[in-house]
């Protein structure tokens, strides 16, 4: 109590200057999100920018979006290569992390963990999958930590950035079962109200697991499927694939979600089926295949299968799924060089 | 009866010259083939090749075998464009199918059709998969129809024959129902003999399923599963693909082969896996899906799925593999033309 006491005369303290947010992720939506914030002057936002930087520094972003208009150079605040750069403008009250999230491959909590102040800074993950919040609750007890789930769409090519649809951003509160509700609450309306800034939309989310669930009936599913067999949404429809394993494979979403006390309602299985079936729609995880990027395999359909069998839930298409996307991954991951094979293979036993 | 014996004589009387033979398939099998049955000279050949046909009539193959050594430029007796132009070479006594089989493309019966006497030109499948004779009995009732399940390995780099691993064919006949036993018996021991050379070796397959299913504990699994994610049998090992959905899916194709009369010793399925894991080898489906080729995923998983669904057998990984499989298919055909897409999907309804 005497430590939220504190907090709060902190953040009263801070909010005078303006709070501090630190933003680690800078791609299409983590520009939109610090410009968003720095719209609304409520906020001074530090960016961490790695391979940008030089660009950043000289010309700013280029915003063409459809919430703000043409912005010819939108620079943050704050630019900075890295956290530790970034610690002389904190301390901060809020991390906004919009990375990629690839535990198989690096620890994202790793990165900003020297600017989180315990007890004190707001982490909003704003990130796909479901249980992204447990490794963050083990490395930082005691701090709030959020669950936005972004709407938005919005890229950005070489500085220039694309934003397309609205930013409509659910933010809610994952319960870290040390600070109370109502404190756990109240950051995240704080958040809310700092976020908002008459463009965008942001609602508070009761029920951040729901949002969550809802979203990976697509994204467990037609995103993953999309990105083994190399197929967009339109090709999908054209190939059956909707009906012959799509849609199986959402049902068992919503099994394993039931199972985690969510009940989805059916209905969104035809939602999301339909929502790109009419467009040749190359999912995220699809256009990241393509690239050849590493993909968020583990938190968007590892984790699912992970809470199946504790729930032991029996999914027979998404573990196939989830065995045959860690193979894309494996390859990926080689071709990214995190994975050095041997020319010749060793014989086994030697 | 008496047609039995008319043909018996007719065979008597072709042997005299020497029985007939078509091949319609040229790859690197059908050749080495061609070339067996002529090295014995008991069989007066006829090729059908269509691609390759003004090369192989100026210049013949060049062929570098194990069996045989280097023979700079062999041409088969007669050599021929098509089917029809082969007619003049015929009647036949056999016809050696060594096509690829991708009936969801085409009709491989359609293409010889015209050259089997009812009744009396015997058919060789060497071609993969299992349920492969059905349609051609449907085709052909009472020809007797053989199965050729080749060891060899040879490929055609054109014109170019590289034979690199002895040939061993192993050939019996499917059951027609219609022919005695003994006849069709008889008809498999004619064909082992004109084909044996002293060169090759030729078994004499008393259980032509047990030979399929066998070799489908490893078509079934590593060469659909590797075509899906693009992998090697090596990195297949390193990706621990081999323990977490290879082995699995092995295990299910021994239900099925079960529930089909055929018990498989689950000890193949060690030597299915160890056979490729100490290279990167890349299994023939997975070569084709590199070169943008077809595939013989019906064949090869699509009657096993389809028989496991008959003897109402559970097999949740191949179901799910079978399903992503036709999803790949789709996505050559499209790059080969065989399906045409709009340039914009219409809406669905419209």
């Amino acid at each position: 109590m005497i430590i939220d006491q504190l907090n709060k005369n902190k953040y009263t303290t801070m909010s005078e200057s303006k709070p501090k947010v630190l933003i680690v992720g800078l791609g299409g939506v983590g520009i939109m999100a610090a410009y968003a914030l720095e719209y609304g002057s409520k906020a001074e936002v530090t960016a961490v920018i790695r391979s940008d930087y030089d660009r950043v520094i000289e010309k700013g972003y280029e915003l063409k979006s459809v919430d703000y208009g043409h912005i010819p150079n939108y620079k943050p605040s704050n630019v900075v290569k890295t956290v530790q750069d970034a610690l002389k403008f904190g301390p901060f009250d809020y991390i906004l992390v919009i990375t990629k999230n690839i535990p198989d491959i690096s620890n994202v909590e790793d990165i900003y963990a020297d600017a989180v102040t315990p007890k004190h800074t707001t982490i909003i993950l704003i990130q796909n999958g479901i249980g992204i919040e447990k490794p963050v609750f083990e490395r930082f007890p005691g701090n709030v930590v959020l669950s936005g789930v972004s709407m938005i769409s919005s890229s950005n090519f070489s500085g220039v950035v694309d934003h397309v649809s609205t930013d409509i951003l659910n933010v809610g509160y994952f319960d870290n079962g040390v600070t109370s509700k109502e404190e756990q609450e109240s950051k995240t309306r704080e958040f809310i109200e700092i976020y908002s800034n008459g463009k965008n939309t942001v609602h508070y989310d009761e029920d951040v697991k729901y949002v969550r669930w809802r979203k990976l009936i697509y994204n467990a599913t037609l995103n993953t499927i999309c990105s083994i067999v190399n197929l967009d949404t339109g090709r999908m429809d054209y190939a059956n694939g909707m009906e012959s394993i799509i849609r199986p494979a959402m049902k068992e979403v919503i099994k394993v979600a039931k199972s985690d006390g969510v009940e989805l309602d059916e209905k969104f299985i035809d939602f999301m089926i339909e929502s790109d079936i009419d467009i040749y729609y190359a999912p995220s995880m699809l256009v990241d295949v393509r690239k050849g990027n590493q993909i968020e395999s583990e938190v968007i359909l590892g984790n699912v299968v992970r809470i199946a069998k504790e729930n032991k839930v029996d999914i027979p298409i998404l573990s196939t799924v989830y065995e045959l996307i860690k193979l894309v991954q494996f390859r990926l991951k080689e071709a990214n060089g995190y994975i050095k094979l041997p020319e010749v293979k060793p014989k086994r036993g030697e």
